[in-house]
């Protein structure tokens, strides 16, 4: 038997997530049944996606039911295991939850290949990389000579996105929130230009991206919505391609009365002859390995840099949580649940 | 020397267009130089884009100047020819304008292939109907099996849309304005359902698209926006396709505070994996031969049904164009200019 703590939706937030929404729970875990391992949690993702998980609204996946444990990726030690497939040692990730311990019994686990530092799993070699490496290929096939935008530039998806691009020989441009995050932008991530949403206004901003962008945008990688989205919409070249991937001004109910009108958007997206694509990573995981093999080297070798924004402990998980939904995170936002 | 008679803008709408905005000149034209000719128009098609035409703003095509003949496309016959690729006799299609007669030197004109009735050039066999085939095969690949949305469903590009997705084997749901066009969708046109929007609000909409379409929408044909597009997108199956094309709800900067919020539907887009596609024909002109062939039979024998509506006298073009916009007409809008 083992104790795990576990954070729990207490309540669905009215607009803007915070304490009173999460409750932690202390529970006795049975020990692992046959075919069943016992993971002891190490590294804890937060990502974006989860404040719309906290809603009761039909979305791609079925919302967190009050009481449930928040869903997350997150990378365990198996400590003991009755299951053929993992041995005690074994380094997994899985959907354990915000929790220091899980009962698995293998269903959606994998093992975390050895070499890279194993929080990458839940970064730049997991779903956030993935979900860059997707959105640059399948989704809008951006090409050698182009110009993409990329928003939330120094966050887990938008500095994969960044600097795969600039790999690809694209010309890259971020948008980012505040001085600091866009001389990492452009220091560190290699983009050619980076763009303080914080500092400019929506038409500021527009302006901005005419500058930065010359030629025009040919690829919008959308992850922001809000000012960002209108920006980019009025500077698309004819043809271009947006890869929505998710919509974070907007999560919370918050800004919707400052977005852009729709007709203005639809009239854009018809006159410049857009292609918007919703994707969610999970309907390509048949690619993962393409994914991993062709990006493992490159974060190894240090050609893709890797900046995770670290807090210690589960307990502190909703506040990095509600400090990530502000856009107050720099780098892949993860909670260090217990030393390896 | 020709009396030409053209109708002009003479100034920009500030929402709605008016009769202010427009005023006929009478020009005398000179004879035809070496290597043009003359033509005598026969039929002007009336289409909505061309109200966004009348705006400043930037668009797929630079707007008609203030004091400019008003552009359309139109049918009509060579009288007089100093071109050695028309000879009198000759029906011609092009972009003529609002006139009763044109010079042309025969850039971007073509013969109307003989068979069919000469004004269904304008319609089921010209640029709308082309519209549909490309919206349906290109742009979103609707497929047998599947169910589609028509907006404006009886109009010219809406009521080939319907016809053509229903020889493709789909099912078609219709939306359209007001009990006859309705019940001219589904007895003649061949829809499956087709509902009445001035009947219907946005939510009651939303709930008869449901109904009428218990599989989800695959593919939405989007004319429109307005109440229609978020009744689309909130039935919408996961990866969708929506042919976005026009939006003749807002054209005038009408209904705008009316419509949905940008991140409901971008929330959708996103939770959906909707595939968005902006297209101006245009840009297709190579596989109008293509089209042709297809469909040119099937108007000749019945498969596809021709609906016009036609306004008499060239004078009267300005009315029939502000009835258009107002769902006023029923079936392709053309203006009879002269009998050939």
């Amino acid at each position: 038997m083992t104790n795990a703590r576990s954070i729990r939706l207490k309540s669905r937030p009215k607009g803007a997530a915070s304490h009173e929404n999460f409750g932690m729970t202390q529970d006795t875990l049975p020990d692992p049944g046959e075919g069943e391992f016992l993971v002891r949690i190490l590294w804890l993702s937060l990502d974006p996606y989860m404040r719309g998980r906290m809603n009761a609204g039909k979305s791609y996946t079925p919302p967190v039911e009050i009481g449930g444990i928040m869903t997350a990726q997150a990378v365990g030690e198996v400590v003991a295991s009755r299951h053929p497939g993992f041995a005690e040692g074994d380094i997994v990730l899985g959907g354990f939850g915000w929790t220091d311990h899980a009962i698995s019994d293998g269903r959606d686990v994998v093992k975390v290949p050895e070499g890279p530092p194993i929080s990458t799993a839940l970064g730049v070699l997991g779903m956030p990389g993935f979900t860059a490496w997707t959105g640059l290929g399948e989704i809008t096939g951006a090409a050698q000579g182009e110009t993409i935008l990329v928003s939330a530039a120094t966050g887990a998806v938008g500095a994969m996105a960044g600097q795969l691009a600039k790999t690809r020989g694209l010309r890259t441009i971020g948008v980012a929130g505040g001085p600091e995050k866009c001389a990492f932008a452009m220091d560190e991530l290699g983009y050619d230009a980076c763009l303080d949403h914080r500092a400019l206004d929506a038409a500021a901003l527009t302006t901005a991206v005419a500058e930065a962008a010359p030629q025009g945008i040919d690829v919008y990688f959308e992850n922001v919505g809000g000012d960002t989205l209108s920006a980019a919409v009025m500077n698309m070249n004819d043809f271009g391609r947006i890869a929505l991937c998710g919509m974070i001004a907007w999560y919370d109910g918050a800004n919707v009365e400052k977005a852009a009108p729709l007709p203005l958007i639809w009239r854009n997206i018809l006159t410049r002859r857009l292609r918007v694509r919703g994707f969610i990573v999970f309907d390509h995981y048949a690619d993962f390995p393409t994914f991993h093999a062709e990006v493992a080297p490159m974060v190894m070798d240090g050609r893709i840099k890797v900046r995770e924004d670290v807090t210690e402990g589960l307990e502190n998980a909703p506040d990095a949580f509600f400090r990530m939904l502000e856009g107050g995170n720099f780098g892949k936002t993860l909670v260090k649940v217990a030393e390896r």
